[in-house]
């Protein structure tokens, strides 16, 4: 096995042809087995595999610096970078984070986890290293800089605008623009047609989008061959200018079922490798929940536009409702920005608009939230998933600082359900409304449900929150919400159980306070505890302890500290937070004491 | 004059040829007899006069659609629906505001200020065209949806999202590229060379940025000449499919100051028509020091690099300075997104780095802010410029929301400066240090001053608080930061002579809260009363709240309530929000009571 003996890229450049190609097949191999029983991105790296391997025979790693995109697809960078273990035996395989990680290893140079990044921080990298050649009177060539970007990532302004400015650089600078055809489900947007037409013409097309951004251009049509691909960065090594290298390769190659699904296999769960099975998941989601209510909706309302940015999956919608939902569908691409902006110019037109995306993702378009969307008070619904402690936890990927986001925005109307059937009411009265844009939280954990009877169908007026029980004489206000209702819930009774009056409130808007009921509290100086889920600083918390400071009111407003969170359990972020029910109780019978 | 006599676009369409051009003349006469007395933008609106006689005159709004891009260049548009007198008649200059208003018209569709959003916006407005369309059994040719960009534009990210998406659309779609060949300051990035061939070959070359997006393309060499354009707009009137129509204007043309120094007269204020002159500034402003602090660092320090993004000036380089900073200096174009993705690059790669902008467009990097930059902790210094009451006033441009925006985003350092000798030590220290990225909140009045060496040099001591006065056995703390120092001071001034003793603090960070001051005060349950220049809710008086709500220590968070604010006098933003010295120090007392 050669793969054993790869301790890093030194170990990449003993080996021939021949020999690269066995181990191509290795790699695939000891990622299919931890793929399954491990689960993780997998589509991306299987048609990264050659390029990988032929960047490190190539360049010199850490000194030539590989960024790369995203950097879901630093698997076979990771194994060929002293790092192969956590590949080989299981019982490292939670060694290395899913993406590429400085902590880790020096071949990595960014912690990155979202998309159209590469390019603009290598040119950061470029240009610090021009000064420093400067600086030092060096002589010869410089180390390559080579920033590595999938062609789903292109349609992300961040890439395009990356693309534009790296063309005017003056120094070596290669971008290699992994083309399989795919983003995370099927790519969308106009440039695909030009990559489309230098893939058919082998790179000799007319109406092609890097050269019209000023970028010399080599096409590598076979982008899993090792030797093209030796070659192609050979020639472009030590290159005087930026260049594009743009390789066709194969999304998911060497396992059938990953070529043939190719969006059910971007990220994979556990599986059996023989069937590509996994055990089916047959309880209820909110992705499920929101297709089918999207579906239905669709069905008879004919102004329904739904607007993806590339993860059509997090609104439950798979390519056959996709189809389905045909003129009422359109997405966007990778690209939030231009999602919150079609969402507020088709609710500005009449259409009724519900844009989703995760939590994380959401981030990427906070100005069109604010001056696209909200300054225009157009009536878009836009859906926030994984916005939640539950939800995805790598440092990235983490989606709860969603309420100091936008709740903080002013024009915006966010919701937080509790349950399937709040979040159901809640769909149907923002989209017939015209009054707001409005965000719903929804949850992140399984659905919860209560008698539909009992959910509000009006939230026009902003703020009222929801008396869930009232103690009588209460001693204590608990506020929680969304996931953290049922945390909420058991504070109060753990309290009553003490012998001390609590009363439980659903805030139900994170966007707006209800006034009244803050005055009661105010007047009672009534002690108040805030349960978030989310980031305390800049969050609902505060402004109810802004709000009731005045009065000299004691509020503990507890959400997650303020800091960076990786890979974590959340009943640990819950106990470093004093989240625990036994925590918070424990807390509220020292403040009353 | 014909101006006198159009109403409407209807009225435009009455004239012959020779009136049109007639027409043109005295828009621009107007326009320039306005500029003199109330400035506003400048060369964008008199680039663009014949493509806005053009667009009226075949098009059909407000049926037709004309979404105008950042909308400073709307005012040839206002003045031909409806709004003439607001360019004629000095009592009515403050009628119309500086940019595209629903409020003001039904020819207006969005209240829009930043730059790349019409075409994602008029994307959105197609959908909802063509859904109304299919619900109502439309048959026919539907509305013409109308985007103007211009070339500068073109280099943020949002805008290529939208090009790439519209190229998909099936449906009628227009977008009008006015090419001036100038950003705010010169075009930076490898499309404008593309931009520049087309220019030349008269839309013959084929790096075509266009066409490489899936574009019908064309292409109007005399793009300030009424015939050429009502020629071009006919043909692509009523067109069942997305086209761009590239037209080549002149910025600032009928005016030579203006044409001979674009950059200059982008935005001008009041100047004298005869020779273009303006009251020269002699004082002192933070543009100007920070310019200047950035060539004395230049000369010595090898690694610097100053990164724009399309607004130099900010950073108080002149075209001058850019040139004498060389590789020292990179201007990503439009694209802030990409700005903070290099600075983040550069940090890493061990340059220096200074990036500068106004707090409304930093906005437009959150995500950058968050995960580029702040979760890989490169120590890159960032300035942000009218962040303040005090700032820019339009509802697009107001500035205040940046603390809720970034003290809430964990890892970054974020500091406000009172004085010059302060900013100017944060600058020495923030680019030194290797530990943080660093967001200096620069002043928006003009600079104060203090003893140097009563400075500190030292700011790695996160939260740590500057106390500024401290009252024997005080009774309140006032908090104030910035440009609300003097108002800090005034009020414990005020308190003094009514007896009140108080204590005046700075708290110097935004991020961070200086733990063992909140402790004491909690524990003398002092009435604390934060001053700040900034929204309310999510800002940094909601962190003291939050800090001290447990103890029941009484807080007066007192910041700009979260609302938008539109072309304001502070003055009426400061009594609204009861931040006027005299309200202040009556609650205060009203408190203590």
């Amino acid at each position: 096995m050669y793969l054993e003996k790869i301790n890093g890229p030194a170990d990449v450049k003993k080996l021939d042809s021949a020999q690269l190609k066995a181990l191509a097949q290795e790699m695939r191999e000891a990622m299919l087995a931890r793929a399954s029983v491990h689960g993780g991105h997998f589509g991306p790296d299987f048609g990264i595999v050659e390029a990988t391997i032929a960047l490190h025979y190539v360049f010199n790693s850490p000194a030539d610096k590989l960024i790369f995109d995203i950097s879901h697809q630093t698997y076979p960078h990771k194994m060929l970078t002293g790092r192969k273990e956590a590949y080989l035996d299981p019982a490292h395989y939670d060694d290395v984070s899913g993406f590429s990680s400085p902590a880790e290893s020096p071949h990595d140079f960014f912690e990155l986890g979202h998309t159209s990044t590469s390019i603009s921080l290598a040119v950061g990298m470029a240009k610090a290293r021009d000064l420093a050649a400067a600086a030092d009177g060096q002589v010869g060539p410089a180390d390559n800089i080579v920033a590595l970007m999938g062609d789903g990532s292109l349609s992300g302004g961040e890439g395009l605008e990356g693309l534009n400015t790296a063309a005017e650089l003056k120094s070596n600078f290669i971008i290699v623009i992994n083309d399989n055809q795919w983003s995370i489900a099927e790519n969308h947007g106009g440039l695909y047609r030009s990559l489309a037409h230098l893939r058919e013409s082998k790179g000799q097309a007319s109406d092609n989008l890097f050269a019209a951004m000023g970028f010399d251009y080599r096409y590598v049509d076979e982008g899993n061959d090792v030797n093209a691909l030796i070659q192609a960065f050979r020639e472009v090594k030590d290159i005087d200018h930026p260049v594009v290298v743009h390789i066709r390769t194969v999304k998911g190659l060497g396992y059938r079922p990953a070529m043939e699904h190719e969006e059910d296999w971007h990220w994979h769960g556990p599986f059996d490798i023989a069937s590509g099975q996994s055990p089916v998941y047959s309880g209820e989601d909110y992705a499920r929940l929101t297709g089918e209510y999207l579906m239905e909706r669709a069905a008879k309302d004919p102004r329904l536009l739904v607007v993806a940015s590339g993860v059509p999956a997090s609104l439950g919608l798979d390519a056959r409702m996709r189809a389905q939902l045909g003129d009422h569908y359109i997405d966007v691409g990778i690209a939030e920005q231009t999602a919150v902006a079609v969402a507020s110019g088709a609710a500005k037109g009449g259409a009724h608009v519900v844009y989703g995306t995760e939590a994380t993702f959401i981030q990427r378009a906070y100005d069109q939230l604010f001056q696209d969307l909200s300054i225009n008070q157009n009536p878009a619904t836009i859906l926030v998933f994984d916005a939640s402690l539950y939800g995805m936890n790598d440092i990235t990927h983490v989606g709860f600082y969603d309420i100091a986001m936008m709740s903080n925005i002013p024009g915006l109307v966010m919701l937080a359900p509790a349950t399937w059937e709040e979040y159901k009411a809640m769909l149907d009265w923002s989209i017939d409304q015209t009054d707001h844009p409005a965000i719903i939280r929804v949850p992140a954990l399984a659905p919860r449900h209560e008698d539909p009877s009992q959910v509000r169908t009006d939230y026009s007026q902003l703020g009222k929150a929801r008396v869930i029980s009232q103690g009588e004489d209460s001693q204590v206000a608990v506020v929680a919400m969304g996931d953290f209702l049922p945390l909420g819930r058991q504070v109060c009774q753990e309290l009553e159980s003490k012998g001390v009056a609590a009363s439980l409130i659903d805030p139900v808007f994170l966007s707006h306070l209800d006034q009244g009921l803050l005055e009661r509290i105010a007047a009672k100086k009534e002690l108040t505890v805030v349960l978030e889920d989310g980031s305390q600083e800049g969050g609902f918390g505060a402004k109810v302890a802004s709000a009731l400071a005045p009065s000299g009111t004691k509020v503990l407003s507890r959400g997650f500290a303020k800091r960076f969170y990786d890979r974590y359990r959340p009943e640990d972020v819950l106990a470093a937070n004093r989240l625990e029910p036994g925590q918070v109780v424990a807390d509220i019978m020292a403040a009353l004491a």
